[in-house]
């Protein structure tokens, strides 16, 4: 039964979806949707996802939406996925997935904003708002300091002291690494006071590798695009 | 092993835990935890979710927050939950995950707002924000709309067309039904147009009687006395 998984590489839900999937040998055929130009719009992209969001999977005849469920899905649904990254005990994957519950109106609430609000703006087509910026780096760096502070405690390097990553681990890094495209500057105020996060997400990139790196590819080509045109803008000025 | 739920009644997310349970004859000790009045934050409860929000749940030793987390758990940890609540097919379970993956940053984002800026600012030591006010409004109209053409779909009373109700249909119903504390023509406004989702929320009522009313007679009572104080208002004006 074959696998086809809608996304777009600039989409972080959609990047830890084909990390996944390339980290346990899913086979699934890769079909890029771009919301930059309102592909997610269109009426085609609509009969698999009406929210016009990716990523999206379509699995036989199975149509499926939103991340964590279809990371949470997969990991269940093909045989041979460690344990680790959804475990079968019901307490340890009750706790993965308060993690994933709690990641949308924090974590993910705030940088998706912010690097909308700043660097994508422009490309989305709308005008950069410096008020919703500074909300959402807020709410950006409270969740930060929840992830250093709470869910960084404990004896493993990962999420929840686990001694291997799980898919909140690459949901939430696959989140925060969108803060590439900001100007480095922004990077290091928001990222720098939170050493154990830049430790974590060392190490789930290189639990992760070589997708973690091929699969953010794209993301990188972004960010120096972004990063010519503000010194461009600079010179200018 | 003992089942202590932190909650409270003016709390959407607490309600359907409570229900739930109820629903479910699973015996659990209700610790009520006021954040009107900030107990959320006090260090006692901070030992059971840092997040300083309720409901949360210790079962045993074992503690949880985050309420999607929360019935997913019970559903599965507790004997002799009929399936239908959080089914044991891949497929089936995947779509409710879906539902409320989709819920936080939709009719969660919107629903909550609106209420916490406009009825119940007072109560949380805010001020009535008429800004927030519209964009939440508008959120939860698109999401409203959302469940009446997409999520109703099929030819069952609940969510995803089925014939009885799931976690997903608990969750967003009791969402729903905070509306309840804002002035009635601002209710008609926003639930007027779509008579799927009120047709639903009278079966999700229906299927979870005696229970669903019992645990939401203190919304009605705030909702009486927020009503009294308009009225005052409006007279003294």
């Amino acid at each position: 039964m074959g696998l086809k998984v809608y996304g777009h590489r600039m989409s972080q839900p959609a990047r830890a979806v084909y990390i996944f999937c390339k980290m346990n040998g899913i086979e699934f055929e890769e079909i890029s949707v771009n919301f930059f130009t309102k592909k997610t719009a269109s009426p085609v992209f609509q009969e698999i996802n009406p929210m016009k969001q990716v990523p999206a999977i379509v699995h036989g005849t199975f149509k499926l939406f939103e991340s964590h469920a279809i990371l949470r899905y997969l990991a269940c649904a093909f045989p041979g996925v460690p344990d680790h990254w959804y475990p079968a005990d019901l307490q340890k994957r009750a706790k993965i997935d308060s993690v994933l519950d709690w990641h949308h109106l924090n974590l993910r609430h705030g940088a998706l904003r912010l690097v909308q609000a700043v660097a994508l703006a422009p490309k989305l087509g709308r005008q950069p708002n410096p008020q919703v910026a500074i909300e959402a780096e807020k709410l950006l760096s409270e969740s930060l300091e929840k992830i250093e502070t709470f869910w960084l405690q404990g004896s493993g390097p990962f999420l929840l002291g686990n001694s291997e990553p799980s898919i909140a681990d690459l949901s939430l890094v696959c989140e925060i690494m969108q803060l590439e495209v900001l100007d480095d500057k922004d990077i290091d105020r928001i990222l720098g006071p939170h050493k154990k996060v830049q430790q974590w997400m060392e190490d789930t990139k290189t639990a992760t590798k070589p997708h973690f790196e091929e699969i953010h590819g794209v993301l990188f080509e972004v960010k120096a695009e972004l990063q010519k045109q503000r010194l461009l803008g600079a010179n200018n000025a």
